[in-house]
């Protein structure tokens, strides 16, 4: 296939469009198409040739997908579905209706109809989710040269084939091989022999993210799923499985920010989905504040008397809830890398005493003349003895909260962001305006 | 190879861990190793096979490679690292002293000096730096037969021979070919019949995000690397593209919690970098947040007057902040996805016009009864109708900023968050009392 670098028509005359359509990389003209308005689209993707038009669609965002297949005769739609690659194709059925979906299964032929009820049965975000059907499988008894017979008959429906996989008389899961090894090789040499055994593999309810973990650790281009039986059931490839990265990266971006994770993209995502995921924890946080709200009610006549103690107040919340994000957010992202796990827990907290307690003081050095300037000796006193030991508490809070919550089997990632910032928020105010009674108390 | 699938050795007899050592996968090997003492790891390593050890070396973090190469013998370091791969001998190269560095050069065959010479003379992050030169390359006159001989005679030394280069007489890119695609041919079928010309490439000084994004647009199991002359001088693979994403989107992620970013695993970084790495911004928003000092400064006969404002206060500013936050991660993290680009800006600020309304709205709502019930209908109205107003500014702030820092040519992830911080608390005590002021003045 002969493609052209270019990622759009060269000017907007039709031969211009035309030839784009026809030449260009199905990546591009799907990133391309994605832009148009809906009708357009549509009518650019009818002049596909249906093998391209198969690519072009398979490329393009679910959403599209859905909203395009929704509008297609379900025959139009077998034919794409047909030449999609095993994965994608459930991504799509499993979108659809009930209604669609039998439509569209009526329509295929047997097999894909089979196959595509098999894997859109697994449960969301594990492996049995993300896994392909279209893997290349060799059996126990060949040789290289049966070996290399057998994956020229499956190298057009196989994802890979630079990685096959040799299974037993029962199809469980004996061992992997590269094409490399069986190119090499003698001829008559037993595949046994050149294959490694009890290669790395994940069951169908593995974690995606566990999945995307291990073929990292072990740079794989793909992964095998077993069920639990041992048999092959499917694998993953490294290209989906750096897509479950950073999807699930995305998502904790989402979280660390107070927004409930949502899928689609940000710019298609409309405003009622925007809005319903980002109001869910700032209405919450107001319930949070509640509890500082009381403390400062209840320093009412401290704040009468000290009026420039307020002053300091949106400060001193702000350092401390800034240094336990700081914290949350770095265990957070290590937690999810695989970074650091459970067990270190406990070295991990003392080293954080110490980071905070130095920026404690840090913090309370810098703040110390601006309490003096603003309310003399004793203020920048109160104000200085604050700051430190609201880091300090900051810190260690966004530092064990992920534990805490990992622990407890919920996600660091939701509930640690909001969390720090209502506690920060709450010990802030009666630390200030306690240690503030201690030292301005006449 | 025959691999077994613990990670850690069965039990803490000499013979559960020489088996290990012997048997198990390199990659587990090496985070086993990491996680002993220094004189532990120096000696199990000493102990494995020459060839093991150096893939088992490769494997162990950065940090541990260039101590444990400091206290080796040259000539040992040399066998070493012309055993690793040409990328992973680079980034240990560039962390040496310009001693050891001419040390090994010279313990070195000629061959192997210069290429860790040339590949090490690279701008960091940059494709030229990633790359690697273990690559298979063909020329455009052979035939299939002629290909897979080549490759053949260069299978051991390439990171992947599935996708091969095409180079022309000056070593110019022409094109690439799968393995595959060389082995369903009939064998004097030319190269250039069979190969995709014009591929996707990048260049020495592409950025190497953008590196990993092609090669996630396009699935790619590498990318080659081309001069300015458009010579053929490397390939980036698709697992060390997977890992610069994921290590691009952990610096985001300390950077989007006013962290400055650093490389060392949470697990090794000590106290002394994260406490320089986190001091300085929480040190800066302390001069930020005089502006909101000011302010209340400015306001200090209305609080006098009405203490009750000061109840709200921390929830108005926090409000304010997280709702800018949460517009702020998400285009951070769209813009370093690709997801949204500069020339989407006019749209998503006009949707986040409709989006922050709605927040504020609704927050309004929320704080307008604890207003009532802490302060009177006066107060219920100058919290509610204040609260509207920061949330508005928050979340537009929060969206603008990404935008307006990647047009200064500045990194959007590591200003937004902490200018959003210091803006909507400055805005947020300004607009606070002055409606007050409006509001409750007689």
């Amino acid at each position: 296939m002969t493609s052209k670098s270019e990622a759009r028509p060269h000017d907007d005359t039709p031969a211009a469009t035309h030839a784009f359509l026809q030449d260009a990389r199905t990546v591009d003209v799907a990133l391309w198409l994605s832009g148009l308005k809906p009708d357009a689209r549509e009518r650019h993707l009818a002049a596909l040739a249906p093998a391209r038009r198969a690519t072009v669609f398979g490329n393009l965002p679910l959403n599209m997908q859905v909203k395009l297949a929704r509008k297609m005769p379900s025959a139009d739609l077998a034919r794409i579905v047909t030449a999609m690659d095993a994965d994608d194709r459930v991504d799509l059925f499993n979108r659809l209706s009930e209604d669609d979906q039998t439509g569209l299964v009526a329509q295929l032929a047997p097999e894909h109809g089979e196959d595509i009820r098999r894997l859109s049965s697994h449960p969301e975000e594990c492996a049995g989710a993300i896994m392909t059907s279209d893997y290349a499988v060799l059996e126990a008894g060949m040789t290289a040269e049966d070996a290399i017979a057998a994956l020229r008959r499956q190298a057009h429906g196989a994802e890979t084939i630079y990685r096959s996989y040799i299974v037993d008389a029962d199809h469980r899961l004996a061992g992997s091989v590269r094409l490399h090894a069986l190119i090499l090789a003698a001829p008559d040499t037993p595949v046994t022999q050149l294959m490694e055994s009890a290669p790395v593999s994940v069951t169908l309810d593995t974690d995606q993210e566990d999945v995307g973990k291990m073929i990292a650790r072990y740079d794989l281009l793909a992964i095998p799923v077993v069920d639990a039986e041992g048999r092959l059931v499917g694998i993953v490839t490294h290209d989906d499985a750096a897509d479950v990265m950073q999807a699930e990266a995305t998502e904790d971006f989402q979280k660390i920010s107070h927004v409930l994770p949502f899928k689609q993209s940000m710019r298609e995502a409309g405003i009622g989905v925007l809005y319903s995921r980002r109001i869910v924890w700032l209405a919450l946080l107001v319930f949070g504040n509640l509890f500082s709200g009381a403390g400062i009610a209840y320093f009412e006549e401290m704040i009468l008397a000290y009026v420039s103690l307020v002053f300091f107040l949106p400060l001193l919340i702000d350092s401390s809830g800034n240094a336990g994000s700081q914290s949350a957010t770095l265990m957070v992202r290590a937690l999810a890398t695989g970074d650091v796990e459970m067990k270190h827990w406990r070295s991990l907290i003392v080293r954080e005493l110490s980071v905070a307690a130095a920026l404690g003081a840090t913090m309370a050095a810098v703040v110390f003349p601006l309490g003096a300037w603003r309310g003399g000796a004793d203020v920048a006193l109160t104000v200085g003895l604050t700051m430190f030991v609201v880091v300090l508490i900051g810190s260690l809070v966004g530092m064990s909260l992920p534990f805490l919550l990992s622990r407890l089997r919920l996600d660091p990632a939701t509930a640690s962001g909001p969390l720090v910032t209502t506690i920060s928020d709450a010990t802030g105010v009666l630390i200030y305006f306690s240690i503030a009674t201690l030292i301005l108390s006449p």
